[in-house]
This record gives C-alpha cells, structure tokens and sequence, in this order.
C-alpha cells in the first residue's frame, strides 16, 4: 500500500440546478491516501500543482446529461484540468517526477486512472501553470475555435466577447497575427485597457458601459463583422447578429452569461442567418487534441519572442479554489484563473 | 418598337414594415409594353406563364437592406421567380419561342433585361410549372441545404418544418432515398396525411395540436435528432435544439413564423450549440446554382420513375396572385403554391 498520508479535498456537497453556485456548495475535506499505485493499475498517483477554473465547469454541478461532461459526483471531490507531477506510475507512459496536465481532482494528491486525458509536459522552460491556460485547454480551445472553426483570413473584422479570458485573450492575439482587425469586449476599464495595452486588440469596449449594445459594435465595425468568436451568448449574441457580415462565422466557445440564468435569455435576431448566411458552429476541444502538436509549434515560439501575452489571475492554496471558481460567473477574475496547490 | 399591348401587373403600393402583407397592399393596373426588345439591348421579352409565391418575398416587402434580395420598388410591379416563354430576345443564350426560368415580373409581358438569372429550359417532358418548385429554386434549395450543407448519411434521423411546403416535400423524400429516417410538421391533418401518404415521410405531426413541441419531438426522435431542416424559427428551434444528437447540423433555409412579427421570439436554447456541437448555417440557393445540372441529373431520372412525388397549389390567373403569396404566411397553401398566367 505503501505511505499513507492526509489529502485534502475540495468537495461538491450537492448538486445545483439553476441560479449561481456559492462558495457554500462546496467544501474542503481531508480523506487517507496512498501514494503509491495499486498493485497492477495502469494509472498514475501524482501532486497536484496547478488547478484550472473554467466555466464549463458549471455545467457539471448540474445532474443533467450533456453528452460530453460527467455531472460531478456530490461527495466527491471535484474534477477538472490541472497540471501535476507524477509520484508513482503503472503506465510505461508515465514515469516518476514527469511533469503531466489534463484531468485531474481537486485535492492533494490525486489517483488518475483513466490517463487518457493526460498530456506529459515536454517544455519547462514556461511557467507550468501556463498548462491550464494559454497551453492547456484553454488555449487548444481558442485554437481549434479560431483556426479551424472559424478559418480566418488576413483582413477580416473580428469580434471576441469575454476578450480577455483564459480564451479570448488568445483569440484577439491569433487574430491580429495574421492580420485580422479585432476588438474585444469585457467588463471592467482595467479590462479594457488590458485588451488595449498588454494584449494589442484595435479597439476594446465595456459592455457594462453600453446601453445598445449593437451601436457600440456598430462603432467599432462601421463594415460589419467577418468572425464573431462567441463566449457569452445571450443579448450580445443578439447584437452581433445584426452587425454580421454576409457569409460570417461565429465559432460558439460557451455562453457564460447564460449558465445561471433561471431561463436563458431570448435571442430574437436568427432571422440574420438565413438573410446573411452565417455559420453558428459549436465546438469542444475533445476533437482537436490531435492538433496539439501543431499548436505548441506554432505557440512557444510566440511565447519565447514576447509576440503572445498571457495573463493568469492567481488564487492560493487549494482552500481558495471554490471563490476562484465562483469569481468566473461575475467576472471578477482577470485574465485566465489559476489555482496554486503547490508550486513544485 | 413593334406591337404594343395591354400588359396587367401586380404593383406593390408602399413598404410594408411589420405585420402580415395583406391583399390591399397590392393591386392590380394596366400598362402599355411592346412585344420587342428595345433596339441594342441584350435583354429578353417573355410572356409569363407560371408565378411562384416563395416565402422569403416577405422580406423584399419591407425597406430593408438585407444584402442579398433588393426591396421591391413601390408602384412597380413585383418580381420574382417564374416560368416564362420568351417572344424576342437581343441575346444570343435565347431564341423567340424558347422556355425559361429565373427571375421575372408579376405582369402579363415581361422585358429582362438582366438575364443572368434566366435558366432555358431543356427538359419539358414534365410538367412546365415544376420549374418555379421541384426543378426551379425551391428545388435547388433543398438539394443544396441538404445534400451540400447538411452532408446527410446514411441512416441518420432528420427532422423537417414546414414539411409540406415547396421545399420541405422534397428535403423528406430525398432523405428517405438515401436511407434516413424522416419525421415532418405542418399545420394541418391534411398536411400531415400528405407527408405520410404522399411524400413518404416515416412520421409527421400537427404542431398546431402539440402543447409541448419538445415533448412531442422526444416521441418521434427517441434518439435525437441528426439533421433539422430549418424552415420555421422561433419555439419551433427551440424544441429541436433540445432533441439534438451531439454534431447535429441544422441547415437553416427561412424562419417564416417569424416574419411578420412585431418583434420576432426568442430563441432560448442556444447553449445546447455548445454543448452538443451543433452546426446551424444560414445558406442561399444562389451559391449553389453551378450545381444546377448535377441536380436535374439526379431528380430527373427519379421524377419519371415515380420515386418522388410533388405536390403543387395552383391559383389561376394574375389577380389571384397576392392572395396566394399572402396565404403563404398562414399556411393556406397545400404543397408548392404556383400562379397560372398563362398556359402556353
């Protein structure tokens, strides 16, 4: 069985089904763990270093079958993205001291059988947590939604809501390396001025700050929009429809502002996408993975010429990962949201 | 300038923004044309034999640009898709006595002077009038929307709105030919019968008896849904996006029920777009008119051998016109609603 220790937990207590969770729905526990693997698993035991919040994860305190994402299971702790070390191996993949991210608990030291979703980090020469972000999910995901989704072309007007998010920050930078014109909402000035300064968008607005929304994309797009790269939904949607371009793409990331929501809010301007032919096209990161390759060659280079910027909002200890999480659906994180359980 | 005659047309008489058109938005005058293309045009005279009533007309009745289909010019007569014989013609692509179809006016006598919207007809052992439906633009349009957005398999559940009307009849049976499954609403027991009866659909359903649209697509999709041929809009949209199966595609071809609304609905289930990967894409039949003769190569074949079937509502003569084209937006018409101006 080898060494037993304290491993501390942060667990679901119940599931929620609408409204916004509280820090209270969840809590922190302390259960037995070995450090070594079962005799003949084939899974890792690893430390988790680095804990991902992203808004999916919302759906998932629901007991609702989405077709992609388990529900969590109350009781248990929670799972998600993360980046860990290996402490003890079954799987000649794997081996003690590599450094791993994809899923993961939220605790300690987590037992993962199912290594499916673990990618072993090549590149420490990059902050490690930049693997639940820029590149880890977060950052496949703005990828695949902006390369392969949404097949760009130099010159094209380019919108991205939620802009200086753990994916929208990405977004906007992509975009403007190959000569897109992009703007970026968010909801605070400092905000703004991040999309503005650090991140090199053309223009950034405060949708809080706007009353019709579709003026102020009427502004900043005198000619429309070419790509809209979706990830709140709602009455922004709706205001994008209007300004779309013939022929626009809108790559559906996530709807945050919708997801705790008692009823989801009307979109009332599909008509555009027959008149306008658009293309709304729902994507989960699951189906590009096999482009990783190709995205962290075309990414570290960026990242080691300064061309790409990242910014993550750090949480610690594993105590503040259910305020961190909580903190998405207001906003209040800014940049890509990290949890530090351990730095090495 | 040759003979000049007596030459009826359907005049709209101003812009209608909102509600549903009514007859007395249109009416009937007299005008002098001559039967001779003017000296050094281009352009063709026809005579008009068959009309076609297509919903997305509506949307040419209103002051806006919509990017694709002009506005209709007040007090001039209204245009539109046709099957027209021409009498004289200034282009080399047509001779005297020739058929044509594509783009004319709601007249007795027409002058086209662009014709680059003009199909000759080459094939009239079917019945001429088929070329404002099955072998015209609705046709094309729902071989476009299913075969090149929808890119259907084999086996694969499909849903149709609005299944009776001139595009819906033939999406269905183009699926049951290659093997789908095929469920179709319309309005009424007499629609639904025809689906069944006629068109060969496997299921179809009165919306208008239906308290719970969802509910009621849950008992013929148990399953889900693959493709959903989008004709309709508004809660219509919202009960599928529920019953989608994960990388569903939904071709959005018009959204009639929400035409002449004051304010169109919301649409409420959009984050399933999301989280079932679903692709919605508004297209044009325009794109797609170079596939024109791959098209009649193969419905021709299938129209002679009985293997699809289309049902027309004919109106006879010019005056009924607006009526007809009014009835289209409550669903009055049985099948494709043509208007007989002339025979031959």
């Amino acid at each position: 069985m080898g060494e037993m220790v304290d491993n501390k937990q942060i667990v679901l207590k119940h599931f929620i089904s609408r409204g916004c969770p509280k820090e209270s729905d969840m809590v922190t526990q302390v259960s037995k763990m070995s450090l070594k693997v079962p005799h003949g698993s084939h899974g890792v035991v690893v430390k988790n270093l680095y804990l991902s919040c992203d808004p999916y994860m919302r759906s998932r305190m629901t007991d609702t079958e989405t077709g992609f994402y388990e529900p969590f299971t109350p009781g248990q702790p929670i799972t998600g993205y993360g980046v860990a070390k290996v402490l003890d191996s079954g799987n000649p993949k794997f081996k003690k001291d590599d450094l791993v991210w994809g899923f993961t608990g939220w605790e300690e030291y987590s037992l993962i059988t199912n290594t499916a979703g673990l990618f072993k980090i090549e590149h420490t020469d990059v902050p490690l947590s930049y693997y639940t972000g820029l590149l880890g999910m977060p950052g496949m995901t703005a990828y695949a939604g902006f390369y392969e989704v949404a097949a760009p072309k130099k010159g094209e007007y380019v919108f991205v809501s939620a802009a200086s998010g753990a994916v929208g920050q990405l977004v906007g930078q992509f975009a403007k390396l190959i000569g897109c014109y992009v703007v970026g909402s968010a909801g605070s000035k400092e905000k703004v001025d991040l999309l503005k300064n650090k991140f090199g968008f053309d223009e950034a607005f405060n949708y809080k700050e706007e009353e019709d929304l579709a003026a102020a994309l009427k502004r900043y797009f005198p000619n429309g929009i070419d790509i809209y790269f979706e990830n709140v939904g709602g009455k922004m949607l709706d205001a994008v429809l209007v300004n779309m371009r013939p022929n626009g793409r809108i790559p559906v990331c996530g709807m945050i502002s919708q997801y705790n929501l008692e009823k989801p809010e009307g979109v009332h301007n599909l008509t555009f996408v027959v008149m306008k032919k658009l293309r709304l096209e729902g994507f989960l990161v699951f189906d590009y993975y096999h482009l990783y390759p190709k995205f962290l060659e075309l990414v570290l280079p960026f990242i080691k010429e300064g061309k790409i910027n990242y910014l993550e909002d750090t949480a610690e200890g594993l105590e503040s990962a259910p305020a961190a999480l909580i903190g998405l659906f207001s906003g209040r994180n800014v940049g890509k949201q990290v949890v530090v359980v351990a730095r090495e």
